[in-house]
């Protein structure tokens, strides 16, 4: 991550920026306006992935802004840009995502940095062993003179890729739930104890997974996923007495995912108790869908038309940080065809000439918003 | 384990035996007979156990020998006892049951010796760490005056208690079957991949899951277990691309048992097909079912009656080290009453008065191996 900081800050200082790492180990750099004292646009994305990933997740969408301020050469715009380089979006370590944003919105409160990694790591000793101070960061939250919040990633879907098209607008992004299930049974020597007398917690946890995925298919866009799945003790030879399972649930429609959650739950509630097992639940994260800012989906398809793209508005199945901002300042993103649907993986992949087409199109849309009497009426509100 | 072998030996050399460690991390020790050239007798049983497993799996056939020796109160028989407390039998570390017993009978060789745990450190490593000198392992051999193996062991099952018997004779151990599958999928995101579109490599390693419990259950005398199994890259919010799971079968027919390893690996094969997966096999162990020594069983049950138990003859679901000794040696065991079958589990335990028992039932078949004729003939031959 230092390494990344670094690279991208020389890159950022060559366009004209000045950079700092804030306390939850952001990423900000600041591109002064014409008038040193108007308001800012922010554009962003997260500069981690997901283990054994790919290239682009996140930190594309950091260079795509990177290249904006470059194509720019110096010249000032009526309103400042701040480009962000979020930490930690994925969850991977601490299993609580959007730790970077948070810190934008002043959700990165102390209960939150109590959450601990599997070496009961908290994320407060983790931001002082980077070397940062976990009381600056209140200091993070974004400035009130923040205009709006754009953010460019790839769509790690097959939607834009199955229709032929480089770009899509995001004007929604799903709601998720992260539930964290622990299904208890005995454990007991494999050899000696008949399969009718076993109360195997990994075999409750295999039937209640394949039925996740029953319950995913007859429900038009929900996506269920099992993660991860863990035997306790998990030896080969003991029959395990419990299992640990992850689930990930997101749709549209707020109501689905949280009957769908519920259902679900109830699932594994059946299982264990037939199979003489019980089951506990933590709730991760509900995380409700989130709808972007319609002045900004509307002037990027625009932005798209003059770039000679045909505008695709979209879905995002993923949550982003844009979802986090969109709590304090108007939202929106752009997505970027991702080929084969392929992402978080090491085959994901992007098209040279879709990078080209999103730097394209960012450039009109600060064009058009710089032209914008709305805009223009935003600004002199900020 | 060096506080276990200290104790031990501590509680050994005060009952009249000579100790050493030998160079696979067996405790060894020897109780002279009256002619110090005279052939000797096997006692032990293993030290380790499994990762948060019970008190006396194991360890108790170790300190039931040193009792026997106690209550022979240094007077000398016509045979010695060499008292044997092994190291690794589970295989929890490296996957590779019966290191210690392994070096007794000279199969622990160079190949054996590189497996690798979960760190890539070898056996070999771990035992010249450990301060011992691998190359010495050859002098862990048994000596060619070797009469036979007795092993003093919990039952582990539910089978004497449900009898209500405080001992039983084995005369026979199942063979067992350990094989790892590895699931192969695609990695990729789990809000952008629709259902229809997945390769979820846990999914698949679930039915399967299910589908080797529902085949174990419909073969009479059939165990197979999932112990462990891991989702690689194992992160709440991606499709897992791997599955690793391992499959323990056991059963007293060597060709029922090999027939079921068979099935559930076609079943593997069917069901990664049907998903779009491929799956991976290793083979990690294939024991054959042991028949344990007539001659000993017959004497096992004399001593049980003398000792005032109704002698029951058991087929053991567990591998003992009994069954790595037998290929050298005459071998026998004798279990102790598990009560609720409860084994490898905290909650494992036993009855102070079937100790009792066990002991004195081992005190008698000491002196009646000391009279017999055809154990005379046996030392004579030796």
């Amino acid at each position: 991550m230092r390494d990344c900081h670094r690279e991208l800050a020389k890159w950022l200082v060559a366009a004209g920026a000045e950079t700092r790492i804030d306390a939850a180990g952001n990423l900000r750099a600041f591109y002064v306006a014409e008038e040193p004292s108007a308001p800012r646009l922010l554009l962003g994305s997260h500069l981690d992935t997901v283990p054994n990933a790919g290239t682009y997740d996140g930190v594309l969408g950091v260079v795509i802004a990177v290249a904006l301020l470059e194509n720019l050469e110096r010249r000032r715009l009526p309103f400042g840009i701040e480009v962000v380089g979020f930490s930690e979006e994925e969850g991977v370590r601490f299993g609580a995502p959007f730790i970077g944003s948070r810190a934008l919105v002043g959700r990165l409160d102390e209960a939150f940095l109590d959450c601990q990694d599997r070496n009961k790591i908290s994320i407060r000793t983790a931001i002082k062993d980077f070397g940062l101070d976990a009381t600056e960061i209140p200091n993070a939250m974004i400035s009130e003179d923040t205009l709006a919040y754009l953010e460019f990633h790839i769509g790690q879907g097959p939607v834009l890729d199955s229709l032929g098209l480089p770009l899509g607008v995001v004007e929604a992004i799903v709601g998720q739930t992260r539930i964290e299930f622990v299904f208890v049974g005995h454990t007991n020597h494999a050899g000696t104890t008949p399969m009718h007398l076993r109360h195997d917690a990994v075999v409750g946890a295999a039937e209640w997974i394949v039925a996740v995925e029953r319950a995913a298919q007859s429900e038009p866009g929900l996506v269920a996923t099992v993660g991860q799945i863990e035997a306790v003790p998990g030896t080969t030879n003991v029959i395990p007495g419990e299992a640990h399972a992850s689930l990930d649930l997101r749709h549209p429609s707020d109501e689905i995912r949280l009957r769908a959650a519920k259902v679900l739950t109830e699932l594994a509630e059946e299982i264990a108790e037939r199979r003489g097992l019980t089951v506990q639940k933590s709730k991760l994260l509900s995380q409700a869908a989130v709808e972007m800012d319609g002045f900004l989906v509307g002037e990027i398809e625009n932005a798209m038309r003059v770039a000679g793209c045909q505008p695709r508005r979209m879905v995002s199945g993923a949550g982003h940080d844009a979802m986090i901002l969109a709590e304090k300042v108007p939202a929106a993103m752009i997505f970027l065809r991702s080929p084969g649907g392929i992402s978080h993986d090491p085959a994901e992949s992007i098209l040279l000439e879709d990078v080209a087409k999103a730097i394209e199109c960012g450039s009109h849309l600060l064009e058009q918003l710089a032209s914008s009497s709305e805009f223009q009426k935003r600004m002199c509100r900020a």
